[in-house]
């Protein structure tokens, strides 16, 4: 059987993970592809600890540029991560023509738009599938199977970290603060975990499918981010007598040529398919024209299964080599506009907000008279008999609003009286 | 722009699809191909009857094999149906080189050998994305994203009409007759349902996604098949106290060299993703060794959704006529083996039982006695307070075992005097 040589860029966890797949299943894939792809390099800094793999040392080398420049590497696998020095290798490989895989949401999210151009001028592949959703092959739905509709939105539970912890939230009443530490401790969040619980790696996995939807580049600014560090059990406890649960969700909604894309904690109902994802678990459910709602699940990381996309996009990459249709599908498809972005100011949705107010006469009227005169209507109220040193907690739910008149019908009920701490605002989807 | 002509055969409610899909779409697709889509002929006995959309009457044909041998026709669409002269057209396309994009699980189950080894003789594309899930681009996750994956098991709810009806019977709590007839009156189930309630379109589905998973041809007589037709809603009601949804599932699971292939009403996990799938919406949970679980979600028939896939599936071909990469991916992974199956006797599973028992002492005790025997362990009991006739339903929810010994357990057990009505045996997953 033909073979085609494949380096790897990076022996970490995810570079171990693409070895084992390799070794369990590279018969089995060889087989599928008719041609049998077969690992000649592997580099890193590091090329002496245990990853638990047995690879022949003879492969390891700690110089990328050559394992990059080797004729005999036919295909670069990147899993180096950041955006640094993975940039340079990503853009040497393409210059020569070499097609890329890669798994990195950073650098393209980033620098897809340079990345990008140099795949094309070259006429070769760059293949990205486990940037986003890990072992979901979501990326692939998007630009290949869903080809023939006009996205109208997705959303996306992307960051398995932030479910994990939100899961957790629910279901033992605790706060984010302890369930972060139990996640650290389990190895379901990093010791810095800002770049998860922040939002930014939902963030970068969002610019990514806003720019496979709409066929354009984005900003990182034009996201709007907002993570899950403040968020308090009470409102995850008063969201589940609702019938809702939070998720920390991306959003990229098309509407009148614009895009909005956000990042942020939502309600969703308890019983949709988003509603139903649970810990680790990512979640995109992509709204098309034609096909109506689809929902693609799975694990939205770890090595085998963020391996397995990377081997998956391998596999393409390969055929387009065997038949010699290099750069078949363009990475972002060519609409060469630029998005057209809703700042999140007219963004309208619906809004689940949490006051603390006396108990006294007049002061629900006072409040609803601030919504009303911002447009704000509203579908249903839950007061609460939790009183905190005399303050009772009220939850409003209302029908679609602004989110400048949110603001700003927020900013005068903070001012008043009868209101003890900055009021709770989050989104609800669906 | 170059274009590239297609032939729609069949101007059903698909077919009407796929024409508006490109009336709304064909720029957008064009724009993402590279390539535009020009719908050149349509064929069909009848080209009078209104569908909804406006077409040049000059592109209309009665003439399937003249469509088929145009020279302006490149890729064939085949929404004809059925197993007889679609089957004729299909073969008379690929004969030709022409590529063939269908959505005609019948016609693949029956006669998918002959047909995939043409197109590989031919070096010509077979697509067939849309007979399987409707919107969900199932089969090319399969195919594709999932590759480097050996499959352990799919579990799919493949029938839109059979998943609305159940979702009505647990609702309303009415029987299989009433929900049948609200869903015939809805247009969700045909004047003629039996392909649909009797499990056998589930079953097509079952034998394409095992081809694809396995590499080799399943005879649809390898599929054990049952309908919903007989459920009770009682056991529907039961299924719910104990915290499961019943489904009608397809089955496919690999273990040991034999892959188990069966259609059956199964109860699944209420909170469970499958548990979550309402209405006439379709989902396929796949687990492969990397990838672990993921699950693909949508409609699964309507005329848009199909069309979506359709019109998927012929973007794949226009890109591989572009690149002069057709046949980039063959149709099944040539694994060349008859696929080994399972026999339903040598299938494990955990099993929910009903029993009708005389309200006597030592009744339960010869049950379980026979069960026993047979190797069949209960992981829970639930007496129902509702007599009917001095009759007391009794449900056994077992640990693993075989579908054999159930069998006999169940023959001894319906012997009983103590026994009224024969017991009722359905399948748990999950």
């Amino acid at each position: 059987m033909k073979e085609i040589g494949l380096g790897l860029l990076g022996f970490g966890m995810v570079g171990a993970g693409v070895v084992r797949g390799l070794q369990a299943n590279g018969e089995l894939i060889g087989s599928r592809l008719g041609v049998r792809p077969v690992l000649r390099r592997i580099a890193d800094l590091d090329i002496e600890s245990d990853r638990g793999v047995t690879v022949d040392p003879a492969i390891l080398t700690t110089d990328a540029n050559a394992l990059i420049d080797d004729p005999a590497v036919e295909v670069v696998i990147e899993l180096v991560g950041g955006t640094g020095i993975a940039k340079a290798f990503v853009l040497r490989a393409l210059a020569q023509g070499k097609p890329v895989v890669t798994a990195n949401k950073a650098l393209l999210a980033d620098h897809g738009a340079e990345i990008f151009a140099l795949a094309r001028e070259k006429q070769t592949d760059i293949y990205f599938g486990a940037s986003v959703g890990g072992g979901i092959p979501i990326i692939r739905a998007l630009r290949e199977g869903l080809l023939a509709n006009r996205i109208q939105s997705i959303r996306g539970i992307l960051n398995g970290t932030c479910n994990y912890i939100l899961t957790e939230m629910e279901r033992a009443g605790v706060p984010f603060n302890t369930c972060l530490a139990d996640a650290q401790a389990l190895g379901f969040a990093e010791a810095e975990p800002s770049l998860d619980i922040d939002g930014f790696d939902t963030a970068h996995k969002a610019v990514l499918l806003a720019s496979l939807a709409y066929g354009g580049t984005v900003a990182m600014e034009s996201v709007y981010v907002e993570g899950i560090r403040n968020l308090s059990s009470l409102d995850i406890g008063y969201a589940r007598d609702l019938g809702y649960k939070v998720k920390l969700l991306a959003v990229i909604r098309s509407d009148d040529g614009a895009v909005e894309i956000r990042v942020h904690p939502s309600l969703v109902p308890a019983k949709s398919m988003l509603g139903s994802v649970h810990g680790v678990f990512n979640a995109v459910l992509v709204n098309g024209d034609l096909t109506g709602d689809t929902l693609y699940y799975g694990r939205g990381a770890g090595a085998d299964p963020t391996a397995s996309t990377v081997l998956g996009d391998v596999a393409d990459v390969v055929r387009n080599l065997a038949s010699a249709a290099a750069h078949r599908i363009p990475a972002i498809p060519d609409s060469g506009d630029v998005i057209r972005i809703r700042p999140m100011q007219d963004v309208t949705t619906r809004y689940y907000l949490r006051l603390s107010l006396k108990d006294e006469p007049g002061v629900l009227g006072a409040i609803t008279a601030i919504l009303g005169k911002h447009r704000i209507s509203l579908s249903s109220a839950l007061q609460k008999d939790e009183p905190e040193n005399s303050y009772v907690p009220v939850v409003f739910v209302t029908h679609e609003a602004r989110e400048a008149e949110v603001d700003a019908a927020l900013q005068e009920i903070a001012a008043l009286d009868c209101v003890a701490c900055a009021p709770v605002r989050l989104r609800i989807e669906g």
